[in-house]
Formats: structure tokens, sequence, C-alpha cells
């Protein structure tokens, strides 16, 4: 099943069904107003929108219409939880080598992770609005899955139950801001700003055999101002899955139904497949030439975000965003 | 004006009007189903409630009945943001006294904060539910306060217009968690678990005086296991007043309507004033004798967080907490 959220003018949007082949929608009205409201009571709710998908797939939609992710928010355009995790270890081994620091061993027993805000989540096609290019702005290119009720000290297999819906992120990052955030030890309120989703979020069914392992199998392709950079698959060198990073969240907490968990960005040892963001890529510069050449993003730049099936089809449609410079009304 | 959320087993609760003494209340059903709903269109809601709570207060209330804060749940059971600031520098001198360590200068110039969970608050007297007091189990007394939509880049004076309410807040620390969570930079995902909330949520005119500058200026109270041991004025030695934090927390982003932004604990230079958490009294035995003699929670104990006015009355009802064990279907 694949769910979008149509823009309406409110905070929430309104929750539309999305044929598998992305091309017609059909608003879920009847059913559940908002994405978020399904999943509070998904065992109730989800095999109806799951009846009214199978009918639009077979071309039995009612008042059905062309699906435009321009018109998105995000699938859930804002959400009570939003956890970031750094699954790939690979990416963590390149930032430490770049400072010719090692990796602490603990970074490959536990994930890493950081809670997020999810206030103000960005839809596919929405800018990345900012004022100020100098805090290195850089795309992160991930995917993350949408929970329900995990209870406080969930095992990773009770975790793995409880995966509703998978998206793609872009975890946008601003790296000149993240040294100091770093160093205070408090995570990133600052140098982590609104993040932005695919227009759909899938159930898991829908990647088949790709989703094995609590892992999608799958290559996240990213390209920069039209260029392809990286196509990483996501199902490879993942050193936490899923269930392992929700179990991570819950040891102490409850996470609650609409909790995002992400994987950070995809990163594959091998560095023929490229980079899913930009700060990876400037540490192989650092370590191969003794200098980061790539800059971060300037205004006007654009980052596409796809992952494709086996067929070439897209399965969560496009992130494609343009970074653009915010008019604030008084620069601080 | 006073507002609460009733328990009545849906996620977000019913939003309750509560009149200035705490004795009646009355359903805002006719109004706003819920706080966040309340929130995302304020100038809208609020004068109706407000309206609303004069009558109550009047005695003219319409179906009132008597107030109870063990049938309430969080104000805002649910938040999509909450951000937990540490404003009083005090605390922080403590911290790294107590570990012969210099307080960088930049805690000085700029807030530290770290990003909360909002997915799984908890009510007024709802119990501290953790599997293990070896993870060092501490209340962290604060105030909070709620804001409207805080633009990108907006400055305190501009954060101060878009401040809505205020709460009491126990932000349950897990002290042994903390240093590993601290060291690897990220914030604190799982050293910071669930948050308590007093039992109303009050508009900052409910303050009179007291509410001046950004900052609350009454002690805040904290008695454990029936025992006062803080009483710090909340107004003294906040280093950042709540525009300051606000405006922090929304440098790089939009902050919405419904974030909430923590003081951390409250703490006076004046050690007289006693202590809003357990780690800060651990310092203080630290630096006069070489250890920390004071335990942290212990299950069965209880934490009773309160704030009065210059008469000697409850302004936010009372957070009365008690850790209680897990039953956690698996130990992990």
């Amino acid at each position: 099943m694949k769910l979008a959220t149509l823009k309406d003018g409110t905070r929430d949007g309104q929750l539309i069904i999305v044929s598998r082949d992305l091309k017609t929608a059909q608003v879920a009205d009847g059913i559940a107003p908002t994405l978020q409201r399904a999943l509070d009571d998904w065992g109730f709710i989800a095999p109806q929108l799951d009846e009214a998908y199978r009918l639009l797939n077979d071309g039995k939609g009612r008042r059905s219409f062309d699906f435009d992710p321009a018109n998105c928010m995000a699938p859930l355009p804002r959400a009570f939880q939003w956890a970031g995790g750094a699954a790939y270890v690979n990416h963590l081994e390149l930032v430490h080598a770049a400072r010719n620091a090692e990796l602490p061993e603990s970074f490959r027993d536990e994930p890493l992770m950081h809670q997020g805000a999810g206030d103000d989540f960005l839809g596919p096609r929405d800018d990345i609005a900012l004022p100020r290019e100098e805090w290195g702005i850089d795309f992160e290119a991930g995917i993350a899955v949408v929970t329900d009720d995990v209870p406080m000290g969930a095992t990773p297999d009770e975790a793995h139950q409880q995966i509703r819906l998978l998206m793609l992120v872009n975890d946008v990052s601003l790296r000149k801001l993240m040294p100091d955030e770093l160093a205070k030890g408090f995570g990133f309120p600052q140098s982590k700003p609104a993040t932005g989703f695919s227009p759909v979020a899938v159930t898991p069914d829908e990647l088949g055999d790709a989703w094995k392992g609590g892992k999608a199998h799958l290559p996240l392709r990213s390209s920069w101002n039209g260029k392809p950079v990286g196509q990483p698959n996501a199902g490879v060198d993942m050193a936490f899955n899923f269930p392992q990073l929700i179990a991570h969240l819950a040891m102490t907490r409850n996470a609650r139904a609409g909790a995002i968990v992400g994987s950070g960005a995809v990163s594959n040892k091998d560095a023929k497949k490229g980079y899913s963001c930009i700060a990876e890529k400037r540490c192989l510069e650092l370590i191969a030439d003794g200098e980061a050449s790539t800059p971060f993003m300037v205004f006007g730049d654009t980052i596409r975000i796809e992952m494709l099936d086996a067929d070439g089809k897209s399965i969560f449609g496009a992130i494609e965003q343009t970074v653009k410079q915010t008019d604030l009304r008084k620069p601080r």
C-alpha cells in the first residue's frame, strides 16, 4: 500500500491513497483524514485503506485523480517522534579517518542516534529554505521507517513487528554548525534543520523480497544538480537494521504510533557506489588529497533522491528539492 | 487562563478549562477538542476559551465539575517539538566543578539545548515507570513554555511575542546513561526518558508581575519523598530567558505551534535554596567531601514539584510522581 498527504492548507494535510505505479490517487477521507490518525488506530484503519488501494490499482478508484508529488506534504507533515540513526558505520569510519581519529569501538556495538524535531517537515518538492550558505548545507539521503506503538524494552524482534511504513528521507545537515554542537554533546538542535521526505510512504510488502532482515536491499540513488553522485545499496553495510535502531530508541521509553526512525546516510564500503551526503565525499578527498575540494550546497542547487525496484520503477517517488535563500525579515 | 487535558482513552485526551483556583473545570469541546488543536489556531480559539474561563471563575461554568489532577494527562499529551534548554548556568558550573573541569566560555554565551521526544509524555500523577534503578533515576524540576508559530531567524523579542502558555516540567533523567551519550555528542535519546508535566498550562498573564523579562520570578518547590529539597527562584540566575531559548531553537528552523521549550533544572547560586535535581546535590557533595553520598531515586520514591504565587496559591497544580518498576515482558 502507498500513502501520501495532500497539501490542503491545514497543518496535517489530507491523507490520500496512491496507486502502485504512482500515477493516480484518491482521497482517504471516508477512512482516515490524516496519516497520523490512521497510525493512531492502524489495526482498524489499515485494512480499509488496503481495500481502497487494491481497487485503485485495478482502475476502480473512487473519484481518483492524477498523482502529483508537487502537491504533497511529507507523508507525516509533522510527527511526535523523529529519531535519526547512523546505521552505516562506513560513513562514521570515513568521518573519523578524515580527522585521523580511531572509530570508538562502542560505535560498532551500539547504534548512534540523534533525536530530531518533528514539527516542521518538508514535502518532497519543498525548497530547502535557509538564510546562509556558510552553514555548510548538505543533503543526507537515507531511509526511514514509521512504527506503530513500541513498548519500552522491546527486543529487535518485537520492534520488527511494529514497522508499518517506509519512506525516503533527506536529513538535511548544516555541517559547519555541527562540530560545535557535537562538542557540547547535546545533539543537533541547530545543525539539523527541517527534514524532507519522499512523496509516498509504503508498507514494507511493497518492496517484495528487497525488504529482508529489517533492511531495504535496493540502491538509493542521489543526484546533485542533475548529476548522479550515489547509488549505494541500502541493504549492504548497514551495521544496525531498523529493528535494532527502534529497540535502541525504545530502551528507556515507549515509542508511540507514528514514530519515525531513520537510517542515517546510506553508505557502502565500495567507494564506486558514490555518496549519499557531501560530507562523505569531502572525507574521501581529505584522506586522498589532504584537502576537501567539493564544496557544500549553494543557493540554487538541487538534490534528487529516489529508489527504484528491480524493474526500474520508482517505489517512493522522488525527493526533488532546491536550496533557496530565505527572506528573513530581520537578519540575525 | 488555565487549561488541562482530561484522560478519555484517546491519545490526545480532552481539552478542559480549569478555574484559577484549580477547583472546578469544564470541557472545552464546543471550542476545541484538544490543546494542540487550540494551539493550531490560537488567534481564533483563545478568545473563546478565555470567555469560558471568565464565566467559570465567576461560578457560571457550563456543566462544570470538580478538577482532579489525577485524571489529567500532560496538558499536551504529545507534542511535535520538545526542546530542553539548560538556562541556569549555575547548574552547569556545579557539574563541571565536580569533575574539576572549567565551564567552556561558550556555555555562557549561548544556551545549551537538547532535542527531546514528544510522543510519550507523562501526566502529573503518572508513574515514572522504568525497569532499572541502576540507570540513575533523577527528577529535574523546571519550567517550560509552549509557543505559537515562530519563524526561522526570529529574534528573542519576536520569539517573546509567540509564547502562549507556561507549564511545570519534570524532565526525568537517567544520570548513569548520560556520560556515554554525552561522549557520543548526539544528545540523549536514551538518558532522557518520558517527561512529566504539571496538571495545567497557564497563559503568562496568570503569573501577573512574576512573569517579567521572559522569566518566571517565583520559587520552584521540589519535595522528594515528602521532604522539601529545593525552592530556587526561577527568575534568579537564569542566564538565558525563554525568548532567547526559543530564538536559539529557531535559528535554523521554524518552530511550529505547540512547540515546548524548557528551562532545564532551576538552580540558584545561593546553595541555601536547595536543588531541583539530585545530580546537583551530588555535585555539591563531591566538591565538599570528595564523594557523592546522596543516592539517586529508587522504586517507590516520590517527587512533588509545584510553584506558588505570592499569596501561597498553586499556579499550575502539583506534579506528584512515583518511581515504579515496570513489568517488561521480556528483560533485555
